[in-house]
């Protein structure tokens, strides 16, 4: 089973190494990291992983991983990304993203009229690229499964992991990496956060947006 | 403020990359990915992660982060990492270790007497390493953090961020990476998932340490 986890220059590392870490347990389970051009790229947040393949190399996977990041505006209207998108999609069992990673499914048109989730933050956008947002962690139709902002990849590669491999393997590999959350706040979400932080968060966002 | 995370060949991305992706929210954050060599680590699932520093480099940072993995059974003999551990502590704001993480810094007699905690699966060879072992989420003592398995690095960069830079910026930096976890089973520690599931995971582990 070929997993192919799409990364770019400013992707959130998160948003691809949760999937990851869960789904290369899987049993079968070959990770291709993969990007238009193979070498290192720099996450958002400083921290560089190494794409192994190119896309061309990697043309028809099995799962399909696309994370987020503000790089994904600018990969959102790469044709090459968006032609290995559509062309991989056509193929696969599955077509996940996590974060903004949806916004690229949408740009190159997997989730055309489809109920999709992305980061709380772009839902908004992720309406006007022609998806039906909602605000859930997951969201599953039919091999289209998209997550919510950045640590929402691990839970979706738990959910993927149990639709592939049963409940016994997930479940397995769940506690494999020790997942039991403990955050010291309920402010994961914007509905539980505090207003004024949820303010903060969203202004700090629409900096980063506006700076390119 | 200077983070260093110490990367090695066969770690554990997700211990990094967890408390990464929070404790580079904070202001004034400069996260230094260090290693021995400088240059891409191959993580134990296959991701290469670069490190940008070696140790010397990064001699006395604020914060330092030492993720798990197999791959900490050879680091943690090896005595270049362990004067490096040892003289970032003496001199460290912070010293933490997410997952087995804790097992590099008991070999390097941080961990001496005191209480700490690493992946369940690894609570006994911590204790034969010197420390006090917990059954804990994440252990504080004094400026010593250790946390539990691989995604316990998320709840420990938040509490880290809580004391450095107070509740707002925590739980902005909790709901920027929208940390609002919903795993589909609550099987992520051994009190809580089928004891069958537990040895499942534990014999598969004895299987990897064997293999070394």
């Amino acid at each position: 089973m070929e997993i192919a986890i799409l990364i770019f220059r400013r992707l959130t590392a998160l948003d691809a190494v949760g999937p990851y870490e869960v789904l290369s347990k899987l049993p079968e389970a070959k990770v291709r990291w993969v990007a238009v051009e193979p070498g290192p790229k720099r996450a958002d947040a400083g921290l560089a992983l190494v794409a192994d393949h190119t896309l061309e190399q990697v043309a028809h996977p099995d799962v399909v991983v696309v994370p987020g990041g503000f790089g994904t505006r600018t990969v959102m209207r790469d044709p090459r990304v968006l032609d290995w998108v559509r062309s991989a999609h056509a193929t696969s069992t599955w077509t996940t993203s996590v974060c903004t990673g949806s916004l690229v499914l949408a740009a190159a048109g997997v989730l055309r009229g489809l109920e999709a989730t992305t980061h709380w933050n772009s839902l908004e956008m992720l309406g006007e690229l022609g998806a039906r947002p909602l605000s859930e962690r997951i969201v599953r139709r039919g091999k289209v499964i998209t997550a919510a902002g950045v640590s929402a990849g691990i839970d979706m590669g738990l959910h993927l992991a149990q639709q592939i491999a049963g409940d016994a393997m997930a479940q397995a590999i769940q506690l494999g990496i020790e997942y039991d959350p403990e955050p010291p706040f309920d402010a994961g979400s914007p509905g539980k956060a505090p207003k004024e932080i949820v303010e903060l968060v969203r202004s700090a966002f629409a900096q980063r947006e506006a700076e390119g």
